[in-house]
């Protein structure tokens, strides 16, 4: 029981299930709501619904798709012999939006976290593993995150993927762009100096 | 003419000068020291004398050093035949705090900073380049920082290593460990990429 009508108290526990959200921000945010006129609150809940009716997963890389194919997929100028692999399609679209990698994506929907009982066979990976048989792919970028659970996934695959007739790379890993070695946490200056490389 | 007496309002320019001192927080620094029983103060002056006095540079590395030689180029256990180039003494503690590099360093003393007017002659680049003709020296490991000034830096020695009969490498940049691709700057994900490279 809260001090806020029912309605309002209820909008308020259903924001506040949004991730990073506690219960300050959803009532800032539903008192908000409650100042908008009826049309603008109405048409925010419909693209919330839309969200869930309309966008569906890319039949091909597992990315957001409105169709059958994302809309990198169905890109004829994209590149499909190069397929860059990331855990989610929010490492997708930082990738897009450094407008780098002119491939194709497979999104495998996560990572393997043996403590959460995601496994291999839990994520878009078997997927993965018939795509580059069907098709004439040539590269592998393997673009995992540096955690236990990205470094777990990698090597899992790589270790699948050796066997198979496709070139195999990985995103570098190391002292960001305008980063400062002194300030640099251990665990990267260590990655740095033990992938050190030609240049 | 400030509200302190003569000498607090010295004292608080004075402190006022380290780099990233404000006069508020020299203010506060020199009302610290007033609450102070005077030799702890004289102590504080003393350690600050002393930095000056004691303190040299390594005849060799650049290093900071309190002999001829700093305690890494003193120390028999270090592996001469690799070389760390770094831009400042920063980074190289920095480097030694991850435990994880067991040559020795070469300390530029800075970066080539041309709108400073700071050039390759500014540097300690020449004794670099003495110090690899006289010795067996047989990797140089670049440990530049990834902004305009360590880059322009790397390409000049990259240059002038070019021709020698030493093997060069340069430690990793791209995502930081930890990191996320989703939250990552364009500049880092596009060097992630570009440097791509087989696990």
């Amino acid at each position: 029981m809260g001090v806020y009508p029912d309605a309002l108290e209820n909008c308020i526990q259903k924001l506040a299930t949004f991730p990073g959200i506690g219960a300050k921000s959803a009532t800032r945010m539903a008192l908000h709501l409650l100042r908008q006129p009826e049309d603008v609150v109405r048409e925010m809940a419909k693209a919330m619904v839309e969200v869930k009716t309309m966008v569906r997963l890319c039949s091909r890389c597992f990315n957001f798709a409105e169709a059958d194919l994302c809309s990198i997929c169905s890109n004829s100028k994209r590149d499909r012999d190069v397929v860059c692999v990331v855990e989610n399609v929010g490492d997708l679209m930082a990738l897009e939006s450094a407008s780098i990698f002119y491939g194709v994506y497979h999104v495998l929907q996560g990572s393997i976290t043996p403590l959460a009982g995601i496994g291999p066979d839990d994520l878009r990976i078997k997927e993965l593993f018939s795509r580059i048989r069907d098709n004439n792919i040539k590269e592998i970028v393997l673009a995992l995150n540096p955690s236990a659970e990205g470094e777990t996934t990698a090597s899992y695959l790589l270790s699948r993927l050796e066997p198979m007739d496709v070139e195999i790379t990985m995103i570098s890993y190391g002292i960001p762009m305008g980063g400062d070695i002194k300030y640099m946490d251990m665990q990267t200056l260590k990655k740095a100096m033990m992938t050190r490389r030609k240049p």
